[in-house]
């Protein structure tokens, strides 16, 4: 592959800065030399990379003393970030093949040994460590070439400057948002009773992928979740050959996304006449829906969302043991959500303006359930919801 | 949900007990009164649990002085166990919501209180400290639970335990195989000049769910790999809105899929009339294939298949970095692999027979690539493919 000046990252390089500036102010207030990230999605979020290397451990290196991140990724995926990331290729560092799942050896360990090369030996490095994809076995290989560093947690901290959006983010967002309510169309259209639940599942994953003629759409950090019969009370079970009954409760749990970032949805559909307990629910869900929404406003509070939900269920007996929150964007298998901001009781965190959230009212009883869920930015003075898809019982 | 005295997990609950027989054999061997599975891969195969609640940490537990396993999973994933699984309903533990995404506490600090409580709090724990799905931070929690414990990196022993497939796996591979081919026959009839690469994913994709009138598929551990134009040099690049050239090479990675089980396919297609480079390196590719596949039986070391690799393709000058296969079957996303066996240079490993492996003459160049796999059951006397998709360059 020729070398190109111009780097192929999504985003343009001024948006890339912006979030290595949001990191860097963080690492100053934890005083650290070094941030390490192990997830995908944060890689993405500050390199642009995007491929699926994960099954390796690789890293993105942003040190407070330098100006972009460099990447230590798999050799043979090097180009993937010659054609994915804004890095300059002098950035893009290859571990080799003989590191590959052995024993005795790790790719953290020629990461923490390039860091040492490079003037870091003695340096103050957070990780995340409860990131998706970094392993003890990471953390010791990391160590174990690192005497002198110190190696702490420092949390979801990039995670954290994720999780408001800027402009060209929400513009993204919005073409997921846009995407998904036509994947819940495509589903709904094709739902019958009968359907096998992998030939709707079939339909739903083409639709993602497929987007529109003019956007093309992105796999999803979540396979489509169909949860049908008993199986409304299963929350993240994921398509069976088994058919849908000829009637009853459906809910899908779906996304729209454009490149990785998720704009999830969630709707319930019933096939012949409902039954009072759940239009009753539906009901008061909706009316939670749009109270929640209201509340979720710059300056408010995780909780106070919380609240308005409960002032809405409580009166009817509806309660949740769950979360009925929390914030989305960029996203890599397993998890569109960005393990930050969750909109539970108790839950202190200050909303700010453009966080994207997915407000979910999944209501699992102990053999049934119903769902509606939106991404809700957060606005100035309310909630505005991505997707138009009409929130109410669909009764085919 | 009722309860219902009959499991509902895919296999025979013999081939459960078959599995936790040998683990325990491993256990025993390794001197470990508990192992704990945090890999969703390994849960499944001890318990048949089928859930996307990976996301959220959870743990299976096979003690030595019990008869079978107990699931640690949030709370709300317990009736997607009972759902999938083949436990009882009294082995399958809910960890509570308060414990999802909070600092200060985690969900393995649950799973060790739960360990103590049940005469765990001295024992020698096994866990394999470079699964993914375990962090870090979960280690550090469930040491905090556990102190008197000593809990060691018992490595990939559930893996090993897995590379040998059963009957019964091999038939559920073998549907995975004719899926595979299917797949891939979709693929091939739908890629032409002009082409979005997600169309292309999305006529994909939906071949993998819908499977035959017989037989559902699932979706795959790694999303379809479409390598197109220059992107044929980045093997690991998943699908763009970009369109396929109206004249080149693509090579597509894939996989049937089947109970979780996978088989993946990779197959080159030219639009158009092929370079001499691409149909001389295709040759010797397929000699390749050939001549390891007769290598892969048991009783041969797994470095004798990667010898008759290069036995082929040295004298062409054809040399290949990364390993040439790894041991496949049961997976979830990020992998189908196994993590155990590596076909490559030095690798001592004994082959066994009924191991399954992929096969994968993947020859990455600077800006131009070409592969071919297949899945091989590792036989007596000689490798046996079990896709029946013919190997030659599709020329379109």
């Amino acid at each position: 592959m020729e070398k190109t000046n111009e780097h192929r990252a999504v985003f343009a390089l001024s948006e890339y800065e912006h979030r290595i500036a949001g990191t860097r102010s963080r690492m100053a207030e934890a005083g650290l030399d070094v941030v390490l990230c192990p997830d995908p999605s944060n890689i993405n979020y500050l390199t642009g990379y995007d491929g699926w290397s994960f099954y390796t451990p690789q890293v993105a290196v942003l040190a407070a003393d330098d100006d972009l991140p460099v990447l230590i990724t798999r050799l043979m995926d090097v180009n993937t970030a010659r054609m994915s990331s804004m890095l300059p290729d002098d950035r893009l560092i290859g571990f080799p093949e003989s590191l590959v799942h052995v024993d005795g050896d790790h790719p953290m360990r020629f990461a923490g040994a390039w860091l040492a090369e490079h003037g870091y030996g003695s340096a103050r490095i957070g990780v995340d460590f409860d990131a998706h994809y970094f392993s003890p076995a990471g953390l010791r290989a990391l160590q174990s070439a690192l005497p002198g560093a110190v190696i702490v947690d420092c949390g979801r901290l990039v995670n954290w400057v994720r999780a408001v959006k800027s402009e060209a983010e929400l513009a993204v967002m919005r073409e997921a948002a846009d995407l998904a309510d036509r994947v819940m169309q495509t589903a709904v259209e094709t739902i019958e009773p009968g359907l096998r639940q992998t030939d709707l599942a079939a339909a739903i994953s083409a639709a993602q992928y497929r987007g529109t003629d003019d956007t093309g759409g992105d796999y999803p950090a979540i396979v489509p979740l169909i949860m049908t019969g008993e199986g409304t009370s299963a929350p993240h079970i994921t398509a069976r050959e088994t058919r849908i009954g000829d009637s009853g409760a459906t809910v899908l749990e779906l996304a729209g996304v454009r490149h990785r970032y998720h704009c999830p949805i969630s709707r319930t559909i019933h096939l012949g006449p409902p039954p009072r307990r759940i239009t009753d629910t539906l009901k008061v869900v909706i009316d939670g829906m749009l109270a929640v929404t209201s509340e979720l406003k710059a300056g408010n509070r995780a909780e106070d969302a919380h609240a308005a939900w409960r002032r809405t269920a409580e009166p009817h007996g509806i309660t949740k043991a769950s979360r009925i929150g929390y914030s989305v964007g960029l996203g890599y298998p397993p998890d569109w959500g960005e393990s930050t901001i969750s909109l539970r009781r108790d839950e202190a965190t200050m909303l700010e303006e453009n966080q994207t959230v997915h407000l979910m009212l999944g209501i699992w009883n102990e053999d049934w359930g119903v769902s509606v869920s939106n991404v809700i930015r957060v606005g100035a003075s309310a909630g505005e919801a991505l997707v138009t898809f009409p929130m109410d019982l669909v009764v085919k």
